[in-house]
């Protein structure tokens, strides 16, 4: 076998790079969550990692990048939730659990909790503007699911605009409550958010 | 007709105090909602009111006083609907549901907004204790009313926590999403989201 090169591939290279990336993220993503926004400085993200701040410009950029990354990223896992639940055959209502449970379970990771926590007063006005965008991408899906399944008649009758935003906060719900070192694994609380939501209060 | 007294009194005086300090608590209120509390000074709340800070300081207190105060406002109302339902005769479903409703539609008022849109982090230790616990007799309270509504069958089994964790972040929603501009009156909204709180997404 011929020695291992000290020098690294440009796929070494990216791979690192990403990697670097992804760790000043989560722990900045989590420290945004823990203390909120304005009382996180990215003086304490690099001291939580052992390196210092300008090596955090060098990989993301200054702290509103940074929060804007985490954000995206959240963002980003409830658009391809969506994607993925409009391929499944079979009813609306199916499809729309399985958007909601998707939906609930994003909502407990890390960077969907910095979706719901951080209010969008941190951002400048032109981000704030991009993330609303995104953020409505994501209302207009969850609506659009909740009418197909009323139209197939596999949801009950209701205004669709109510009902996604209802739904919406109520998924939100754990963000808040959730601790990540609680009984129940996320995707088991998810499941049971959403057949609480599916079966109603009262009983049938 | 004895001629009015240039003096007031002591009524007089308590009355016009009380409503110098909901201006106050108003203006504020409203300004912590729509920018977010960090962004608000309270000079920016005395000059709406053209008044002078210290005016603020005599009647309530220092910035971080006056978001406390506007929080109790909030959870006070929250409290006093929940010993309303407590009076009702009939099925737990039905004092749930009246404390539901209520509870909705305080959220939709600038208190209630401001206890959902303002994160604990805005304040010091002792004083996130203390809505902490506030919080917690909301919430314990809400969880009574689930658990007695199942127990008495007319609420569907289920977990009295998660319903009621789920019930809470259905329910505060609206602080975020409606504009008190909107087509329908708060109380419809309430009505309308507990409705479909009740019956549940899959059809009947």
């Amino acid at each position: 076998m011929a020695p291992r090169s000290p020098f690294k591939t440009a796929a070494e290279r990216s791979e690192e790079r990403e990697a670097k990336r992804m760790a000043v993220l989560t722990a900045a993503v989590r420290m945004f969550n823990a203390r909120g926004y304005h009382q996180t400085s990215l003086d304490d993200v690099a001291a939580s990692l052992g390196i210092s701040k300008p090596t955090i410009y060098h990989y993301l950029g200054n702290k509103e990048q940074v929060l804007i990354e985490c954000l995206t990223i959240g963002m980003n896992q409830l658009l391809a939730a969506a994607e993925q639940a409009r391929l499944i055959h079979g009813l609306g209502l199916e499809r729309l659990r399985a958007f909601l449970i998707d939906y609930a379970e994003i909502n407990m990771n890390d960077f969907g909790r910095c979706n719901i926590l951080t209010a969008n007063e941190a951002l400048s006005p032109d981000a704030r503007e991009t993330i609303r965008l995104r953020k409505r991408r994501i209302d207009a899906t969850l609506r659009e699911l909740v009418a197909e399944a009323i139209a197939d008649g596999s949801a009950a009758p209701c205004d669709p605009k109510l009902a996604s935003l209802t739904l919406a906060s109520a998924l939100n719900g754990p963000s808040r409550w959730h601790r990540p070192d609680g009984e129940l694994p996320e995707r088991e609380i998810a499941v049971k958010l959403v057949d609480f939501l599916t079966a109603g209060l009262a009983p049938r």
